[in-house]
């Protein structure tokens, strides 16, 4: 395919929507063509199952569910969204992708669930399928969260469902990233998000150029 | 468990829910405690999950994301629902369950997904439970679809997302669920179901007599 599918990764309150809308902007002045999308939710029913997903208590569903409802979303999106925009030289920027699920189900829950079920399950829905580069933004919980709540209060549904696990959990969130990015160098840059918003654009933008040949 | 999780399955209009009831009733007059539920929409959560895969058109998503999204409803409804009740001592009536996959989205489609990635899905999802006892109930599809369009007149949302499907797509279903009963006969038993509704309840109450104590 003519495009390139890179995906945004990292905890809570990284930046990662900001970053993909200033890499967006930055590309788009590269006379590229770009689709901005998430996960969970990049497709109409894949909204549906966002909110079912990043709503509520914690508790309301386990890790096994949260699986299966991650990675139908991920389905619909990759057929419907991704590769037809891809197949049009369009440049994919999503923020979450497959890293997401491995990270939050298997390395921050960790029962019940194991890697393999994980690799399985993406095979199934997504097949030999995968990110032309990931961009794992690195933060430290605290600071991570702490923006994620501040942004969090103007919205109308709370999308804290995550949010309100403990703190621990989301450090076993950071290390996951930073395990599948030792693990995989050649798709994954590790980046320290704990920066201004435009040093961090740079530094994203150097990985870009650095990867591909803009 | 104290209680027996009996299934019902078969095609559009076979009758199920008609028959859920009128067990349900016979089994209240034997002081039994019943819970009568369905896939897919057995829980709050369930019920959303049932809107994206029961409605709208046949072509808006494929085998592939139905089957995650039924097997995240079925882990659901299994944990927070059914094996709650069992453990209370209640018969589990459901109205469809994890044999309606394996005909729907493997023996009906017969693209993308192998028997074994159903049986692979199941054992993630649910493990090693099953029901005690699965009713099939076999009909002519041409007779039952008739009478699943005649219901949906009725319906404010019309539930005919599967019904709309071609005539051969339902001969699958109801050639699959033979399939399934001939290979696992001491949990499967076959009806025909193209009788009146009384003497259809007659023959379910004889199979299930001839199964459990009473």
């Amino acid at each position: 395919m003519n495009g390139k599918f890179i995906t945004f990764e990292g905890g809570e309150g990284a930046g990662k929507s900001t970053q993909i809308k200033l890499l967006s902007e930055y590309l788009n002045a590269k006379h590229k063509d770009v689709l901005t999308t998430k996960e969970p939710g990049g497709t109409p029913i894949g909204l549906q199952l966002r909110k079912l997903l990043v709503e509520g208590s914690a508790d309301k569903f386990d890790a096994v569910s949260e699986t299966l409802l991650f990675f139908a979303d991920r389905r619909i999106h990759v057929q419907q969204k991704i590769i037809p925009a891809l197949a049009e030289g369009k440049w994919v920027l999503s923020d979450r992708f497959a890293d997401s699920t491995m990270v939050y189900q298997y390395y921050a829950e960790n029962k019940g669930i194991s890697k393999e079920d994980i690799l399985w399950l993406y095979n199934f829905a997504v097949g030999k399928f995968w990110p032309d580069l990931t961009i794992v933004l690195d933060i430290d919980p605290k600071i991570g969260l702490a923006r994620s709540f501040k942004k969090a209060e103007g919205m109308e549904q709370k999308e804290v469902r995550f949010e309100s696990k403990a703190l621990a959990w989301h450090e076993r969130i950071r290390e996951g990233y930073l395990a599948i990015a030792a693990a995989e160098p050649q798709r994954c840059v590790v980046i320290d998000a704990d920066t201004g918003i435009e040093q961090l654009h740079k530094k994203i933008v150097a990985a870009v150029n650095e990867r591909f040949e803009l």
